[in-house]
């Protein structure tokens, strides 16, 4: 293998920038004849797309969703009812998926849209002995306005080829696999988030998994992509909040020189054991720390926020910053980010302004601040959970209530997050034209 | 899920005793009624059984070798010949594969031993998307006395156990994986690893995922366990010895509170990035080193010792401890050390005795021992590498050489190691009736 991906961690800590001009950049330097490079950043930290790791002769056939090949389903599967079983199970998919094959020797074959079914694997394949595998976390909702929407997909997307890159796994233009998705969420979505759904949506699950079929512990030769819709249940909102448990210092999920800002498989087998543990407990997830300080890092497979005064009575939001690359990059994090420090600086609705700061932080601090009655709120944020008041967070041995609001059900600052978050997401509160709000349209 | 597997690490540091009394201890505790424990050490550490991980009202099947249920190839392959593409391939695996599959409601279905083939996943099987995957790499010998042999399969298949259970998947008694283990290499051992070819070896991978076709980020409640074997050519030794490339801060492979001592997936497709980019510049693997005392670990996927003669001088052989269970606890290594601590103790052949130590040490150490001329050997040592002479050492913008004996090609104490367990492996030396060699009886 004369040369190798460049991964960011290499160039530069900051993959902060998944923005749209950061993709278009990406793209505008993306020619199929040469080593490829995806900028992550402000154009200072690039991804070298591993789709060339070898000095092939020839160049490899990129990723084209305009090769898309369509072939559909004869054997059209029901929708489940709301409230039934099937819409719990999470084991519902739709009646299509995309899937891309990838060789080391000759690049992306034209991409498909086919009926969803099983995969056929050899025993022998990478992704299941080396966790060769990583994958995104979307939604496609369905509006009240009765428009179909993804929520910045292009953030996802860019991420998606930044775990690649983490996990050996190849590049790929991330604005083609956006269309990709488009066009599975355009083919299926009409029949499986209906009209008369509105507030609903469906997992869309975008993956990467090496085929090779050789167990040698080595850079995947092979490499299947593909994306999949599955129906959720609409999340309730946790009675009485979020329930937390505090990881001992026996049980880790993420180190500096690790892999804990990528969304790579092996962040999460690892993790549930202690997960089981706390469900066990009466828990929802493991709220975790790290490093004998106990920085707070995640909770469960979600970003961790805080809102609190400080001392000298400035209210923040807090959440874990990204330098140390132990934290995921997620897209409701940045999206809550960016919102609160656009709206919350000059308070809003009778809510005070707020302050909003990324920075390491520790248990140590919110216990302070729950003990001396300066924490506000807390919430959990990212695609799956969404927006989830935490109510409660054991440590040590100990119980810290955190208030949830005069109401019991939210703190008024996550309440309002969330329903601005709602209204791009879905199309409501006047929210219908926002620039995050990326508009399917159905076949 | 009301009762969650207890894992080692949350009740002793130690789980280095993966003998066959550890193993038969954890059988003598197995009864399909009740939660099983299977001891992976002195009788302090307990491994529950992760088959019942629920307050099932009927007790859940246990694996069981007797119910296994045979269907023979009616397509048998060729087997490739020495030299041949194809064994060096590392993708043709033998006529048969063992198969099992585990619900968490009804516990492990009778085995099969069935046609190699293809396996077919659903798209959401948790294993594609968080990593619940672990295995085992073992060998299947042919010996120069015509005998085929496995190599302390008891550990191997004690440390599958264990790191099941760090990965979430479930328990089974170990002695049941070794018999189903037994009956495959006796189906194509004869085959496969025919008696003119003494000295060749197939290798064995145990492998469990979890399947479960839903996309929770939970415990498995679905998971298949198979067995292949796979040719793989005869390893050459490396000309000059092996070249390793020291690990930078940036790229970390495991950590206190991790899983660095598991055989899960999650260790090795991280590792993979930097493993490539020191293969495109030239070396064999990575010297994985841990923490800002850079602490030596691992090199590649294999355990790394050093011979060396202290300042006081006394000569050692030395590797990483166990006890922060960032190291795997290599058969291999396990074995060196018990075979030198035994017969190194008053000296060898005109060779001095040598002192046996396991602790923590750094690169700075070895490069001191380099500089002041006490570095006699280094080697790394695992089941696909076997015993490899280390010539070369990359660190932080230094080249370092390590002796390799008069002859260039390895250190002595080196040599003498291989031979050792190369005589138990393929029952040659006069090793022929050595315990640690499990002699198969083939069909």
């Amino acid at each position: 293998m004369p040369s190798i991906a460049v991964t960011p961690h290499e160039e530069n800590g900051n993959v902060s920038d998944l923005t749209a001009q950061g993709i278009k950049h990406a793209l505008q330097k993306t020619a199929p004849s040469q080593l490829k490079s995806a900028s992550l950043s402000d154009s200072t930290t690039q991804v070298h797309s591993a789709n060339h790791q070898h000095d092939a002769p020839t160049p490899l056939a990129e990723l084209d969703a305009s090769l898309l090949q369509t072939t559909y389903t004869t054997s059209p599967r029901p929708v489940p009812a709301l409230g039934s079983p099937e819409m719990a199970s999470q084991k519902v998919c739709t009646d299509h998926m995309i899937q891309a094959r990838w060789t080391s020797s000759t690049g992306w074959d034209a991409p498909t849209l086919q009926p969803y079914g099983p995969l056929s694997l050899m025993p022998t394949a990478s992704c299941l002995h080396y966790a060769t595998e990583c994958f995104e976390g979307m939604k496609l909702y369905r509006g009240y306005d009765g428009k179909l929407r993804l929520f910045r997909p292009q953030l996802n997307c860019a991420r998606m080829l930044m775990s690649t890159s983490r996990i050996a796994l190849p590049g790929f233009p991330p604005e083609e696999l956006l269309k990709l998705i488009v066009r599975l969420c355009a083919t299926d979505g009409a029949k499986w988030l209906p009209k008369d759904r509105p507030g609903s949506f469906l997992y869309i699950r975008p993956t990467m998994i090496a085929s090779d079929p050789a167990l040698g512990v080595q850079r995947p030769t092979e490499a299947l992509l593909f994306v999949i819709l599955t129906c959720f249940a609409p999340m309730d909102a946790l009675d009485g909040g979020m329930r937390l448990l505090a990881s001992k210092d026996d049980m880790v999920r993420a180190w500096p020189g690790g892999f804990g800002y990528a969304k790579v498989g092996a962040n999460y087998g690892p993790s549930l054991v202690a997960q089981g543990e706390a469900r066990a407990l009466g828990y929802h997830q493991i709220l975790w720390l790290f490093g004998e300080e106990c920085f707070v890092t995640e909770a469960g497979a979600s970003n961790f926020f805080v809102v609190w005064r400080t001392r000298e009575g400035v209210m923040q939001i807090v959440t874990a910053c990204l330098t140390e690359r132990i934290v995921l990059d997620g897209v409701t994090r940045r999206s809550v980010l960016e919102l609160a420090r656009e709206r919350f600086a000059i308070g809003y609705e009778g809510l005070e302004a707020v302050e909003v700061v990324e920075r390491k932080f520790s248990m140590a601090e919110v216990v302070e601040a729950v003990e001396e009655g300066r924490l506000i709120e807390a919430f959990a944020a990212g695609t799956a959970w969404f927006v989830a008041p935490v109510g409660h967070i054991h440590f040590r041995g100990k119980d810290f209530k955190v208030p949830m609001g005069e109401n019991g059900q939210s703190g008024r600052y996550t309440a309002v997050v969330k329903e601005w978050l709602r209204g791009i997401m879905w199309g409501t509160n006047g929210q219908e034209s926002h620039e995050w709000g990326h508009i399917v349209d159905e076949k």
